[in-house]
């Protein structure tokens, strides 16, 4: 049984050394640059919406703040070790010098853009205004600093 | 009271024309592109196990498989009328003539991906490579009619 387990875990680290090495800084930049083109893409519409450029829809607003609340948590991932190179990108050095600071910051984008997608499912248009101030400085902190300025 | 809803639902209607004269075609392209991509970046870690390149993991399996069923139905809003030019796209111009099959095989994509999120969830391996191979197979049936050749 023992062996069993130890040669299970084996096959895990061996699969885990596979895949890392499998997952080249092009493909990460262009995986976490897609992420983010989404994100934008159901965030222009709750701006929209935010700044009375378009009438109050709080349905299409929830499943915009839903899908971002889905997106956010896969962004980590796309910011491998070494992925500071290879592709056009507006991602800093620093994130790979700072990545706790950077997975605390990822962590509080993931915390309040689902604190965003709850509140605006509960259906509160006044609350959700005021979430979602909160969720975008969530999104401006990071940017701030570590996003390159183009 | 009669006079505000028609208020409403010209602002509504004019909300609606400006939001679509507002996508432009890039945008589109980009966007879809982002959505597959993404599928993509998920869907070759089940290929790996599927063909035993990667230790099956059924938990793993699960997570890339909840992705794509959560990202497939966001597909189509990338393929508004206009979006078969202004930029590179693989999307072939028969998309646009033939939008109601076009529409139908990105339902069946929708629940494909569904169905295989849900096997997935259940746990049994045998049943997920199953379902994997008709999801797969979703893919595949829009892609030889829809997608250029590279």
């Amino acid at each position: 049984m023992r062996k069993t387990v130890i040669a299970a875990s084996a096959a895990a680290l061996f699969s885990m050394a596979v895949t890392a090495a499998a997952v080249k800084p092009e493909a990460a930049i262009h995986y976490r640059q897609s992420v983010y083109t989404m994100i934008g893409w159901n965030f222009v519409p709750m701006v929209d919406m935010i700044k009375n450029k378009t009438p109050w829809d709080g349905a299409e607003f929830s499943k915009n703040a839903d899908r971002i609340a889905f997106l956010a948590p896969q962004l980590l991932e796309g910011f491998p070790e070494g992925s500071d190179k290879g592709a056009d990108t507006e991602a800093k050095p620093e994130i790979w010098k700072n990545m706790d600071d950077f997975k605390s910051k990822m962590s509080d984008l993931v915390r309040e853009t689902k604190a965003l997608s709850d509140v605006a499912k509960a259906g509160d248009e006044t609350k959700t205004r005021e979430q979602f101030k909160k969720t975008a400085g969530a999104c401006k902190s990071c940017h701030d600093k570590y996003r390159k300025e183009e």
